[in-house]
């Protein structure tokens, strides 16, 4: 009966007498799904149910529980992508520290539980505790760099031998519409998981938030497997995947609204409003989940929390801006050579070798990132330490500055913010580890192991950022009585915030690799908590999406569909001349006519030789006669198993029947076989558009009413097809 | 040229020989957009100008220039809608404390201001001064209830001659489409403005949202026009107006972020993903041009800014779910009565009196409001003290509670949270004010003044909230001893929230009121500044959305749009049974045959009589025979002065003059008059479905294409239209 209901909804009027065939309406992979159709079959189970829950109170219930099942399903998802996030952080931070010493008390502690259980620390010395013992200090001194390395390398082969071919990017082609089966499975959703931690742990230059999407969009995928109304609707489950994106993304950042606003704005396709309100909801339980589980140790839900306390000055737009440049190029060159060298991956044979691939990339990674102590520590922690202010508390390198009363000038009143040798150590350091992050971020992202890339373009930003804001920061205290660095050293605070110029970096890089842009303000509005410093973010973000878009337009993701082949009509695409259907349909000039089917004619043979010949989606049906009148359209997957089951079950029907799509047989000879009826395969409505209208037009209809093909017509005669081909 | 330009981007391929007519391609009064023809229009200026840019330099930054007008234009709508907003808030400060006394240095000072430029005020006194005269102090004593109560008339009249017919909540249906010549205009917008400040001012249970919504489209509508790029595109120019609404809601609560999702969820119907960035910056830049005003007086940009310490429990959700539910109710009773009103007001000799009904509402709103000190205030202060916690300065009534050490338990060691006389006193006129409220609200909305409804809605559901909140109070304070209640009561904390419980009851009658979701929390999100809250704000407002729509699917803007009979297709319909084109389609059964034009053989006479005859907005062209095949479709608005333009200047064409709308004349008899050819304003791309197309699929393609009419077809025949009526 379900099945019924679901062919009856295919956009056209069935008849119901005729029962169901086997195996009709559903899509094979590596195909793209039939919104519309999908859509409709919603709608009919809904309204079917709708009108029974008047029948009973039990119907009733059954409707409620119905109309309950998405928000039940939007609430396991968040607890799920919630509790997966924790497990991920709070592994992530174990091995990290396991490669460095254990905790001899229980192992399983982190290097700051096991001091704080230790009674005796105190709060000067919580980082040396008799506990927590270095794997220097255990074995011989000289082994810690080997055992890091191979802790490293290990950990990455583990990586690579269970998912040889788990990329992140496809998401946003499953999200279009494409169906590939098994990548969101539960055996992906385990080993993603695991991987992930291995992956980020080993210190390779990958971040964990398109992982998580990825993660997040298998719990989806698996959470609507539960429920009938998600799990037998291709539209309707992706839905859910476009809501399990969003949770994802806040949980990895602890940004929900930014999460909802990047699943809006960069993966999602087809995006009712009603999906707006789950998506947030999901977001927000994901984000709620994490929180207890408390893997950034501040209690806060974000990753990066910062809090500055010295205000900007309009100025200061110029080195903002300036970053917001960097931002762009560093997208572009990034996006050019990651491509060239996946290009070479793909079609040379380095394709082969990949876990050998992953070993040498780690290993160089581990030798060249060992030495630089802005490279040796996880990238989170890096990020985070270049966001920060110079606080009383900060014991870090960066914020070295010569604190002696007797240089300072008492006339002028300033803060001392003379750099020390410390912060010129980090000077250069910092630039040795721009220059090495740049580059091996380019052959990291993209093997055979869940890469994500927003932490490391936000390291390369951070990273720049910083050393921008200190220069600036040396500059305006050397130079305070220059005009325009005047009021801007005042007593009791810092001339400016590096650490702004850290986080501007930051977005202006992501901007630049991702081309996000509401997301990414909304982001980094929810990381810092405040509105003060949007102005800066968005001037950067704005800049970098500028600089990057004057050089290509399409973002990285973008790139890596189209690299991959996969198909993914992009919202973004503009078209340069004035097309019209009539020169991108099917037949081309020159080409055999159209292959269309009569409505009363043709045999079963006839239709078998066709279907055996061409590849075509499906065929038109029409009027036969000179100019070729449509009445509709025969999918290619319903028109096989409908005669293959009339062949089978129904009696006289041979070869030389003569098959009908009209409503009453026609009149044939007296010896003639049984002829066949197959009115109900036939879509009496299928999408047509003139031979004159404009290509954007059709593009537009495709993409938002999400067609599968769209016929074109010339003077109401069928002409050709558009996304009729394989 | 630009005129020819535009006519050829009707989405077909027009003779570009044939000069352009004066008059074509404009829209009616009252009239619907064609979005797909506003947006291929838009696609040809772009392509051209991209092709133009190659050719010098000074086209280069012409098309520089063009394509940075869409920034510039957001900075200019940023700006001016700060500013407006600043201006009017300071106006209606002023104008408040006006009805209550004058500062003697400097009229124009408010209160506040006054007694701070007095040296003679202390901290304490700082309400005190004596450059601050109330008019019970300069007059006679009797005369302040009087005087109050004539300033309230006053106010209102001078609105009510000004604004007699504007309101605010046809943007909505500006925006999807509709064209109202007047209604964005330069006078509007200052009449709306200066009657805003008069209004609210007033005292009348009304907010300046909705109102500042429509002063910044006014000034987006403005600052449009002097872009050739969107003063000649409907469509775009409606882009524009759609980041003004962000950019009203976010001037209006200091919520930019809240005000993008609110246009896009409430007000939009066409939202790209490029208007969704160029709203936010529109928004933001409206933000921090009104933050150096600073009007709400706290250097925040939010309207209601509080901080509050204490936690809250999971069984608190309890209460705030009875507060979502009440926020239904209320939502439903006041759509239902208020449009019940309003519909009155339209039927009977009521709506001939607007005048004298605004007198009547104020009289009544100042005799009533004046005796109660929680209705006599203004309401933003009310809410603003609702929300409040009651700190250690807090003076206000609500925060009375009995503080004497004697009568502490020591051994309990829980605050001292038992309710003084002064909280009792405000729980009867908290309730007392709140059947007011709703009472009053009920009747003022709809009157002819700018009246927005957020603030008198968040009122009642602020009162609401916070008495539920005390009593919760109270009752976790006699009771903390039961198990629900243990570990409320800390010492140094109070034991709940209650100004939470006031800032939940005002969501959730927002809620119930416009059926927002994802805005409405963010907006709240964005007010606290905190994650903390969210989950408490979101129960209530799902819960509020579910009661509500269990009553009715209608918001107030749908009902209200829906009671003026203005052409809106809700995104949110569903359609109860299985509809099919062809039942919805002209002609109707039984109804005579669609009138057509035939492609050669009518002559001028028969097509002007038919379009007198009829008042369809075009007719398809066809070839005639007795299938009528379809060609393409004839707007009556290019037809009308095409064919007048030939009378005028084309020579020979007479009313006998066949019209033809083929490439090539017909053949005719020798001696017959010169043939008029009408090719160019025939559209070769009409949009068909054939008839067996599903209503839904139908109304989805109206809405997501913005489509003016579509023509229904069986087998490649035309057999109606649906939406060629006017």
């Amino acid at each position: 009966m379900v099945n019924a209901a679901a062919m009856s909804g295919s956009g056209n009027l069935m008849d119901f007498l005729d029962g169901p065939f086997p195996g009709v309406g559903t899509y094979e992979d590596f195909h793209t799904i039939d919104w519309l159709r999908e859509k409709s079959r919603d709608t009919d189970r809904h309204r079917k149910i709708t009108s029974k829950s008047k029948e009973s109170i039990w119907e009733f219930i059954k409707s409620l529980l119905d109309a309950w099942s998405g928000w039940a399903v939007m609430l396991l998802i968040g607890l799920l992508a919630g509790t997966l996030a924790g497990v991920v952080d709070l592994a992530v931070g174990w091995m990290t520290e396991l490669k460095e010493g254990i905790c001899l008390s229980a192992s399983w502690y982190s290097h700051e539980q096991c001091c704080w259980t230790s009674n005796e620390t105190t709060f000067e010395d919580r980082d040396k505790c008799p506990l927590w013992q270095k794997w220097s200090e255990l074995l011989v001194k000289q082994s810690e760099i080997s055992l890091f390395w191979t802790f490293h390398v290990t950990g990455i082969i583990q990586s690579v031998d269970f998912c040889v071919w788990l990329h992140s990017l496809s998401v946003k082609t499953i999200l279009s519409g494409f169906i590939i089966r098994g990548y969101l499975g539960k055996w992906t959703l385990l080993i993603k998981t695991v991987t992930l931690v291995l992956g980020v742990s080993s210190g390779l230059s990958l971040g964990k938030e398109g992982p998580l999407v990825h993660v997040a969009c298998c719990c989806g995928n698996f959470l609507s497997s539960l429920f009938s109304k998600y799990s037998k609707n291709e539209g309707k489950r992706r839905e859910v995947l476009s809501a399990a994106a969003a949770a994802g993304v806040s949980v990895a950042f602890g940004a929900p609204i930014g999460g909802v606003l990047f699943s809006l704005e960069e993966v999602s396709y087809y995006f009712p409003l009603k999906t707006l309100w789950r998506s947030f909801f999901a977001a927000l339980v994901a984000a709620f989940t994490l929180r207890p589980i408390n893997p950034f140790g501040n209690s806060r839900l974000v990753l990066f929390y910062v809090e500055y306390h010295t205000p900007w000055y309009m100025a200061e737009l110029f080195p903002f801006i300036l970053l917001g440049v960097f931002g762009g190029l560093w997208g572009t060159l990034f996006i050019r050579c990651n491509i060239a060298w996946c290009r070479r991956r793909k079609t040379t044979k380095l394709g082969r070798y990949p876990v050998l691939e992953v070993i040498a990339v780690t290993a160089i990674t581990a030798i060249v990132a060992y030495p630089n102590p802005y490279t040796r520590r996880s990238t989170s922690e890096l990020i985070s330490e270049l966001f920060n202010d110079c606080g009383a508390l900060e014991s870090s390198q960066l914020c070295d500055y010569i604190n002696d009363p007797n240089m300072t000038r008492p006339v002028d009143d300033i803060p001392h913010r003379p750099a020390g040798v410390g912060v010129c150590t980090a000077m250069w350091q910092l630039a040795l580890a721009l220059i090495f992050k740049i580059i091996i971020t380019i052959f990291t992202f993209g093997m055979k192991i869940p890469s994500g890339l927003f932490i490391p373009s936000m390291a390369v930003g951070a990273m720049a950022g910083r050393m921008v804001g200190i220069g600036v920061e040396q500059l305006a205290y050397h130079h305070h009585d220059w005009i325009i660095f005047r009021n801007w050293c005042r007593p009791g605070a810092d001339c400016v915030t590096p650490g702004l110029y850290a986080m501007v970096g930051a977005a202006a890089c992501l901007g630049g690799v991702t081309r996000m842009t509401v997301s990414l303000v909304v982001i980094m509005f929810e990381l810092t908590g405040g509105l003060e410093y949007i102005v800066p973010l968005m001037a950067a973000a704005v800049t970098s999406k500028w600089v990057a878009d004057a050089f290509g337009k399409e973002g990285i993701y973008e790139a890596h569909i189209h690299l991959n082949g996969y198909p993914f009509l992009d919202v973004k695409d503009e078209f340069t001349h004035r097309t019209l259907a009539t020169h991108v349909m099917r037949p081309r000039r020159g080409e055999p006519p159209l292959s269309v089917l009569t409505q009363d004619s043709m045999t079963v043979e006839d239709v078998e030789t066709l279907i055996k010949e061409t590849d075509y989606n499906g065929f038109p049906v029409v009027v036969p006669s000179d100019s070729e009148r449509l009445i509709g359209f025969a999918q290619r997957r319903e028109l096989i198993p409908a005669i293959k089951n009339a062949r089978q079950r129904q009696e006289g029907i041979v070869s030389d029947s003569v098959m009908y799509f009209t409503e009453e047989p026609p009149e044939l000879p007296a010896n003639s076989p049984q002829p066949l009826k197959l009115r109900r395969v036939l879509n009496l409505s299928p999408f047509t558009v003139t031979d004159h209208t404009l290509m954007e037009t059709v593009v537009d209809i495709f993409r938002k009413l999400g067609l599968r093909q769209c016929l074109v017509t010339r003077s109401g005669n069928m002409t050709g097809c558009s996304g009729c081909c394989k």
